[in-house]
This record gives structure tokens, sequence and C-alpha cells, in this order.
């Protein structure tokens, strides 16, 4: 195994500047025949975070031409004061007063400027979109996709670093915990609840401010549904068990899957598993470089499978961006038009699940370099333990 | 501290029996001028589980006039069929091959008989809405709010148990580490962050299937914000400290939170704080009873806090009803019109937030009965660790 990276030395702050006229910029640069929204209004907490730094789990940013607006409510009041002090961008609301009704002409007059108000169809409630279409009349609201996470698809090295952190915190956190799995051998009882748990304390120990996800331990019979929970099934010798799990650091995600085969290497056909999902993943890794598309790394991985004869058996996309959400773009799926970029960070993750036999999947986050690619995620592949 | 509920005995089976029905009673029952659908389409995990059982983590369920129909994607194949085979009164669609535009037909079959059907829209995106709407044409699509979750409100005698169960493991679990709060008054060195771990770790090891949301620990100047994320700093002696969390058992959630005092009894301004909002949860706890809207429940809480003149410093809602969801209906709030009911399940949690002094807030979950209500979180108020 690799050293892994530093997880206690200190970090570069990560700076937010210039991502307001990004958004801007993104905007005017939108392809769309109808009317051009020149304001957008953001509602989701990873989008908020990447364009201020504001880590409330609640609020509503107006971007318009010329300034921005950012409201909260009452529970956020203080959080966001200290969080802003140094943005010099951004307007607060509260709208723990009367709400977004009341507050309706200070949101409106982030919008100074405007013609149309962007708003994200993916990421607002259908009756969220019809109370805001009401709230900024007469601006018109206009359906946009993608405008921020566009922009958040290519992490600059501070992103990547607090990902590699986590991925590192990670690592060490099931490097730590291992022995649990490898002590199935020995007699020891394991739950699959018991693992994850396990490794869960081993990484908010580790300096995770958290999980990424809820972490997935899925052994012998449920390897083979690839979003099992993990549950009081108890481990057995023999067992293929898939642990899908990552750590978050400074707001940003890791995301790996080992599987390991419990009291030794596995034998018949979950041999083969093993061998065809191990060399399937390390087709989609070498595919990985700038200018390809996601979906020429998804054909990489479903190419090997399917000589195998488990196309069907391949039941998921090969991957996904991660950052701030632990899924984000770009897909990496099959007829994926998405072009890599240089600072894309993705996973490529296939997995082959046969009922009566068990599942297989590993899964590696990598940043887009140069050259290719490089692993955040480091934990060796070994199946044995 | 009354003895724990039992953390380990057979649990009555769950059924979901007759809930479509419910749904189809409560579709005929709307009020409303417009359209009356005669259709539902849900989409939401927790509604998915309450009228199926399947607990995956994305499915689509289309309950129709005759019919319903169960859409899952490739990931969950396995896992729905085993877990709708007693159900018997649902068809399943892969939304792998092809997603709804490709599953169209199978999708409308569920919808037989229908003229129009519902979609919630507080709950579908924007988006979402906008391609459900093409998918079902000719049939129309009705904006709904809350149907489901209007049933949702009352649990079964089954449901109440096992949010017991989550309450009272959360309580052993809180009793397991808070001698690691009481140790900084000895001089041990203990971060928010890692007193949050070891109550996560507990509640798992004790039985939970996961934490009901992310558990808030908040010391010193971070009590003051209510939904602080537990984070690196050291906890003093003197500090409140808002300890706010929950265990998850079998689906079902509980909601609870103590503040503390670290090293002794609070003293000063901090005192005062703390008599006030055990005065004001006692009150709002007194106020439960089946009939009662939920506004008067927080206008019992919010009298007390203004009469000791800080009014403004109770910066939320007093609570909101628990279950499948952490935050579900009814929401009870200034002005909250809904009447509780017996097995309506709520949290009362006033708190006062002093910026240079500190917060505090006190929480228990609630289950209305005959005459009053029934806590299923029964961890002592004492404040001084």
């Amino acid at each position: 195994m690799p050293p892994p990276g530093d997880l206690s030395g200190p970090m570069d702050p990560l700076s937010v500047a210039g991502r307001l006229d990004r958004v801007r910029a993104a905007l005017a640069a939108r392809q769309d025949d109808g009317i051009r929204p020149n304001a957008l209004l953001v509602t989701t907490t990873a989008n908020l975070r990447w364009l201020t730094g504001f880590t409330g789990s609640a609020g509503v940013l107006l971007v318009g031409p010329e300034r921005a607006v950012l409201a909260t409510d009452g529970r956020y009041r203080t959080q966001a004061a200290e969080q802003l002090a140094d943005s010099g961008v951004v307007d607060q609301v509260d709208l723990s007063i009367g709400g977004v009704v009341a507050q309706r002409e200070a949101l409106v007059a982030g919008a100074a400027g405007a013609t149309a108000v962007g708003l994200e169809a993916g990421d607002v409630t259908w009756s969220a979109a019809t109370t805001w279409e009401s709230v900024l009349d007469p601006l018109v609201v206009v359906a946009t996709q993608g405008i921020v996470e566009g922009l958040r698809v290519v992490k600059d090295d501070d992103e990547v670093a607090r990902m590699e952190r986590a991925a590192a915190i990670a690592d060490a956190a099931l490097g730590s915990v291992l022995h649990l799995l490898a002590g199935v051998g020995d007699g020891a009882v394991l739950t699959e609840s018991a693992f994850a748990a396990a490794l869960d304390h081993a990484m908010r120990l580790g300096g995770a401010e958290d999980r990424a996800f809820e972490t997935i331990v899925a052994s012998g019979e449920n390897s083979a549904k690839p979003h099992a929970r993990p549950g009081p099934r108890v481990i057995r010798v023999g067992d293929p068990v898939v642990v899908d799990f990552g750590a978050t650091y400074d707001g940003y995600r890791s995301d790996m899957t080992r599987t390991f085969c419990v009291g030794g290497a596995p034998t018949g056909e979950l041999a083969t598993v093993f061998d065809v999902v191990a060399s399937s993943q390390a087709a989609g890794v070498a595919a990985v470089a700038p200018g390809v598309a996601a979906g020429d790394v998804d054909k990489a991985c479903r190419d090997r499978i399917a000589e195998a004869g488990w196309a069907e058996r391949f039941e998921h996309g090969t991957g996904h961006g991660v950052g701030l959400d632990i899924h984000e773009g770009p897909a990496v799926g099959a007829g994926s038009t998405a072009i890599l970029q240089l600072g894309t960070v993705v996973t490529v993750e296939p997995g082959v699940y046969l009922p009566a036999v068990g599942g297989v999947r590993i899964e590696d986050t990598l940043v887009v370099t140069a050259t290719g690619s490089r692993p955040l995620t480091r934990f060796p592949k070994e199946v044995a333990v």
C-alpha cells in the first residue's frame, strides 16, 4: 500500500472569489432560443457553499447582474454573518420574518438590472417553482439546468486537496478495521451493521467531519444487491463482502468500493467474477483522460464484462462525478457525451451481480490529469482477508 | 431515570395492508374545485416505504383506482421482488430499461381507470413534473400536496413501537457516553466532533440501523447557533453543550435534545436561560393532547420565553412530526392549525439562544394519547455533568 496522504497537515484556505462572476458568464454563454435570464436563483446547499462559502443547511442565493443576496432563516443568522464576513459581495435577508413573500423587495433588489431569472428546474420542487414565479413577478422565471453544477465539474487544486484528504482518511479507516473481517475466519461473529459502524467511527476518529454517504456493507447473498444497506446478517467464511464508503472533509467527499472474500481467495464462479470486475475496472481507469467522452469510460468497463457474458449483470452506470455532493456531474454511463476535463473528479465502479453466487464491485475516485488520471482512493485491491 | 424500553425483544411485524386503499379514499375526499385526480404518483422513499414496505432509495409508485405499479431501477430488482412478495397488489416495472419514457405503457397501465393523476408538487422537482406531464399525457396531471403525508401523521401501534425502540436506543447511547462530557471537568480533552462520533457509534452498537439525522453537538458560543454542526472546538468547563440527536430503528426515527452544563450547575444569566427553557418545554409538553391545535403548543412554549423577555431569541418553531422522516407533519409553530390526533408523534423543542451567553434547547418526542401525551424520549433532564 502506498504511503497515505498527510492526514493532519495544514491546508490552503479555499477561496470562492470570482465564482459569482463565473455564474454570470455561464448565464450569458447559455445556448437557448428562449428568454435569456441574466440572474440566477440558487437553492441547493452545495451550490450555495461553492459560490459563497456559506455552509448552512438552508438558504437561497439570488445572483443578479450587479449584486447578490443571500436569504437564510433565523437559525443561521449568526453563522451566515460569520461565514460571509469576507465575501463583500453578498447582502443578507432574513427569511424568518415572513418568509420569501414578506422579503420580496429585499430579494428582488438582488436582481437589480435583471430582465429574467433562471431557476434551476432540477433542484426546486414543482410547488417551490410556482411560489418563486409569484414572488419574482413581474420578472420572468426561466427553467435552467446545471448552471452552477456545470462550473463545479472542474475542481481547483484546493478542492482536489480536500477530496484527497477525505480519501486518505477513508483509506486509513478501512485499514484500521479490516482485522474485524479477517477475524471472521478465526471464528469471530461480525454483522454487516457492526462492520459498517466500526468503519464509520474510524473515519470520524481519523478526522472526517462525516461519512460521505451511508456506508454499504453487503455480504454473501446481499452482495448481489448493488445498493443493499448494512443489516444484521452475520458475515461468514467464503462470503464476498462489498464495502462502498467514503469520508467528508471540509465539505468534500470521497467514494471507494472494495470487495473482499472472507477467509481466503474466492473459488469457482465467484473467483471469475472478481477477476472480470478487476479487469473491467482497470480498463475504465486506463480510459480516463482529458478530452475523453465519459461514455467511452463506461464502454471500456462494459465491454470487458460483456466479453465474460455478464452484460446484463452490470446493472448500473460506471460512475459519477464527486465533490461537495456524492453524486454530481459528469455522469459516467452508456452514451454519456460529457467530455472529461483537467480537474474533473469521477468514480469508476463497475460491478457484476449474480444472485446465486454473489456480487463484486470495485471503485476508485480519480482526478483527471494532463496525462490521464490520478487515483485519490488508494487502498490496495487485494481480495482475500 | 425510568427503566429503558426493551432494546432487544421481538417486535410485531409492520403491516402495510390497506394503505393503498386509504390513499384512494384520501384522493376521493380531497377538497378542490379543480380536476379531481383518482390516481396518485408517489415519489418519496418514505411514502413508498409506508405504502408498500419497499425500502430502496429510488422508485416511483403509481396508485391507480384498481391497480398499483412500482417502478424501480436495476439496482433494486432483487430487493424489491423480495420485499413486495407478500403485498400481492403491486406490479413491478424496471426503469433500467429506457427509463420512464420507454416504460410508459407499463406505468400507465397502473393507472387503468384513472381520469387524472395527482403528482405531489412538494416532492418532485420542477423538471420532473414537466417530464411526468409528458409521460402521462393524455392523462391530466394535477398538483397535490400531502396526500400520503396526511395519512402518515397518525401512527399505528407498530409504528410507535419502532419509534419507542429508536428512542430507547438513543437514551441508552447517551447514557453510555455521558462520562466523556463529565471527564472534561477532570481535565480530559474532548471536541464536539469526538463526542458526536462517540454518541453515533453508541447508537449503532446499541441496535440502531443509523442515526436519525446528523447529530448536533454545539458547545460554548456554538450553542447559540441552533443548527451548528459538530466541529473541532474543544469543550470547556462552564460550557453549555447542546446535544440534539436520534436513532433510526426499522426506518422509524427518534429526536431528542438535552443541554448540559459542563463541570457543574450553570450560573448567572445562563442559569436563567436553562430555567426558562425547561419551564417552556414543560409547558409545551403539558399542552399536547388530542384535539389541540399544534399552534397552541407553540404558544404555550413561546409565552414562557416571551415572559422572560427573550421572544426574539427563540428563533425557530416549537416542533415537528417525526416518523419515517425526521421532519414530517404536523408542524408545531406559531399559528399552526393542524389538530393533534391520537397517535400523532411530535417533538416539543423550545430554545433560547444568546450569542454572548450561550444557547439552551430541550426536546422530547411525544406520542399523543387519549389523555395527553407519552414521551418516547426519556433521558433525564439533569443539567450538570
